[in-house]
C-alpha cells in the first residue's frame, strides 16, 4: 500500500462522524429522560391537584437546572469537536469518559428532588458536575494540544480560556460538595447559578476576545 | 490567519449539522416516550382485559394528540432549518429552549390522561404548548430577521406567515389555559383541534402563495 | 430570483435527510425501549431465581418477535429511502404516519406478554401490526408513483412486489385478529412466523427477479 | 439501464449510512437506559440516605462496567465499520443481530444488581455477553472475507487478531458462566475483568503490528 493510501485509510479509521453521533445520541436521551423524573402526582384525600403539583415543584426545578447543565455540556462538545479534524483512540475513550457522568445526571436530578437539601444528595450531584469538568477538561487539555487531531492549531488564549472556564466550573461545584454538610441551601444556590456563572464566563471570554481567536467560537 | 482560513473556521464552527443532530435525537426520543404513559392495565376481579381498555381509551387520545403535536413541532423545525445556513449562539440557546417544553410533553400527556378535566392539567397541557409556540415565534423571528444566517433572505411574506401560523397557534392555546376552570371540555377540545386547525393553516398558507416564496416550503 | 436558484431552494426544503435521522432515532429508541418491559422478577418464598426466570420467558419471546417486528419495518423503511431523492409534504406525512403504530409495539409487546392468549391483547398486538403494514402500503404506492420523489423510476416488478408483501402481511395479521377470539393459539402463531414469511418472500422475491430490477435491493 | 446507472443505484441501496445511525442510535438509548436501572432508594426508618446509598453501590458498578461493556461494542463496531463501503442484506441482518444482546444488557445489569452472586443472575448477564461477542465473530468474519463490500481487503494479520479478540472474549465470558454455580464470586471478577483485558489485547496487537496493518486502527 502506498503512503497516499495510509493516509486515506488513515482518516477513514479516525473521522470523528460517529463519535458525534454517538455522543449527540446520548446528549438526546439523557436531555429527554430527565421528565422521566417528573411523576404525576396520586392526590392525598381532599387534596386538589394544585396543591399537589405545587409540591411537586422542586422537581420542575431540578429538571430545569440538569436540562441547561447538559446543553451546556453538549454545546461545549459542539465547540470542541469544530475544531476536531480526527480522532485517536485516547480522544475516543476520553469522549465516551466525558459522557459517563452526565448520562447518571437524570439519577441525581432525581436524588436531589427527593431528598432536597440532605448533604449525600447534594454530594452525589456535585460529584457529576465536578465529574463533567473534570472530564470536559481532560478532553479539551489532550485534544487542544495536538495539532495533528485539529484542523488547525487553537490559539494560546482559546486553549487557556477552555481550561480556566472547566477549572473554575470543577472547583465551584467542589466547593459547594465541600459546604454540602453545614450549608446546604448555598451548596444548592451554586448549582442553581452555575449555568448563569458559565454565560457570563462566555460572554466576557468571546468579547475580550482579538478578532480571530477561537475564543470567538465559544457557544 | 488570512481572510479565508478565518471564514472556513467561522462556517465550521457555526454549522448547523449538530443542532439538527441533537434536535432530531431529541423529537425522536420524546414521540417514542409518549408511549411509556400508556400502561399495561391490572385487571380488577371480574374484569375483563376489554373493559379495562375502555377505561384507558383515554390514554390512547392524549398519546395521539401528543403525537402529532411533536410531530408538527419536528417538521416545523425542518421547515426552519432547511433556511439557516449558518447558527451563531443565541440561535443555539434558542434552540435548546425550544426543546425545553417539547420534552416534557410527555409528562403534560400523562397528566392530562390521569386528570382529564382538571383545570391544573389542562393548564399544564397548555403551557407546554403555548411554550412551545413562543418559543417557535422567537426563534422565527430571530433567524429570519438576519440573513447572515440563511441561504437566501426569506420573503416579507413567508416570514409574516410563520409569524402568525406561531402566534394564532400561541394565542389559541392561552384562550384554552384561560377558560381551563369554566369549561374544561372546550379547553380539550382546543388542544384536540389544534392540529387539525395547524393543517388547515398550513394548506391555505401554501396554496395562496405566489410560485417561488418559501411559503411553498412549509410542510 | 432565478430558475436554477429556486430550483436549489426546492432541493434544500425537500431534502429526506432529517426526515430519515428522525426515523432511525424513532426505530432505535423503539428497539431498545423494548427491553423495559423485560421486569426483574420479585421471588416469591421459596422460590428460586431460575424458576421464576422460567416464569417469564414468555417475555423473552414477546421482546425477540418485536425486535424483528421493528428491525423489518426500519430495514424496509431503508429500501424505500434509498430510492426516494426528495420529499414532499404528504410523504412526511405519510412518513411520521408509519412511524405511529411502530412506537407502540413495545406497549403491545408488554400487554401480549402479560395477558398472553386474552383475544383483547391479541387484538390490540395484531392492530399494531395491520397499521404498520398499511401505512407502510400507503407510503410505498404513495412514493413509488411519483418520479418526480425518485432517483429514478421504479420498475412495475418491484413496485408490485412492494405492494404485494405489505398487503399480504396486513392481510396475515388481520386474519390473526379475526380468529383471536376463537383460536388464540393459532393468532400468536401467526404473530409468531410473520418475520419468517417475511424473510422468504424476500428472498423469493429476489432470486426471481430479472437482473436490474429494483426488487434486488430489497433486504 | 446501462452499467453506471446499475452501480450508481447498487451503491446507494447499500450504503452503510443507516446501518451505522440506527447502531449508533441503539448505543446511545442502551448506554443512557442503563442509569434507569438506578433507584432513588426509600429510607427505612432511623436510616440516612448515606446509608441507603452505600447499600446500592453494587448498582453503580454495575453500571459502570455495563456501559464500558457497551461502549466497547461500539468503538468495535465503529472500527468494523470505518473498513466498510457497502452493504448486502445478509452484513445489515448480522448488525441487527449485533445490536439484540446489547440492547438487552440494560435488564441483564438490573438482574445482576439485585440478586448480585446468584448463578441465575450470572449466568444470564454472561449470556448476553457470550452472545455479544459471538455475533461481533460473526459480523467480523463476513464482513472482512468479502473485499466487495470493503474499501480495500482487510490484511490477513488484521483479520486474525479481530476473530481471537472476539473469540477469546466469548470464551471468557463462557467459563464464567460455567463456573457461576460453584465459584459465583470468580465468575463476576471475570466480567468485571473484562475490558481491562480487552484494553490490554487492544494496545498489544496495536504495538506489536507491522505500520499498514489494519490492526493499526483498533481503538
Amino acid at each position: 500500500m502506498d503512503d497516499d493510501g495510509r493516509l486515506i485509510s488513515y482518516e477513514r479509521r479516525n473521522d470523528p462522524v460517529r463519535v458525534m453521533a454517538l455522543s449527540d445520541g446520548v446528549f438526546a436521551v439523557v436531555i429527554t429522560l430527565l421528565v422521566l423524573e417528573l411523576h404525576v402526582p396520586d392526590l392525598a384525600s381532599e387534596q386538589s391537584l394544585s396543591e399537589a403539583m405545587r409540591e411537586i415543584w422542586p422537581s420542575f426545578v431540578a429538571l430545569f437546572i440538569s436540562f441547561i447543565v447538559v446543553a451546556i455540556a453538549w454545546a461545549e462538545h459542539r465547540d470542541l469537536f469544530a475544531l476536531i479534524r480526527r480522532t485517536d483512540p485516547p480522544l475516543v475513550w476520553l469522549n465516551i469518559l466525558y459522557l459517563l457522568p452526565l448520562s447518571i445526571i437524570p439519577f441525581g436530578a432525581s436524588l436531589l428532588t427527593r431528598y432536597g437539601t440532605d448533604p449525600e444528595a447534594l454530594g452525589i450531584y456535585g460529584i457529576l458536575l465536578v465529574g463533567s469538568a473534570a472530564t470536559r477538561l481532560g478532553i479539551w487539555v489532550y485534544a487542544t494540544g495536538r495539532p495533528y487531531l485539529l484542523f488547525k492549531p487553537v490559539d494560546v488564549r482559546a486553549r487557556r480560556a477552555g481550561v480556566v472556564i472547566a477549572a473554575v466550573a470543577g472547583l465551584a461545584y467542589a466547593a459547594a460538595i465541600a459546604i454540602a454538610r453545614f450549608a446546604p441551601m448555598a451548596s444548592l444556590a451554586i448549582y442553581a447559578a452555575g449555568p448563569a456563572l458559565y454565560f457570563t464566563a462566555i460572554l466576557v471570554a468571546r468579547t475580550s476576545a482579538p478578532p480571530g481567536s477561537e475564543v470567538q467560537g465559544f457557544t
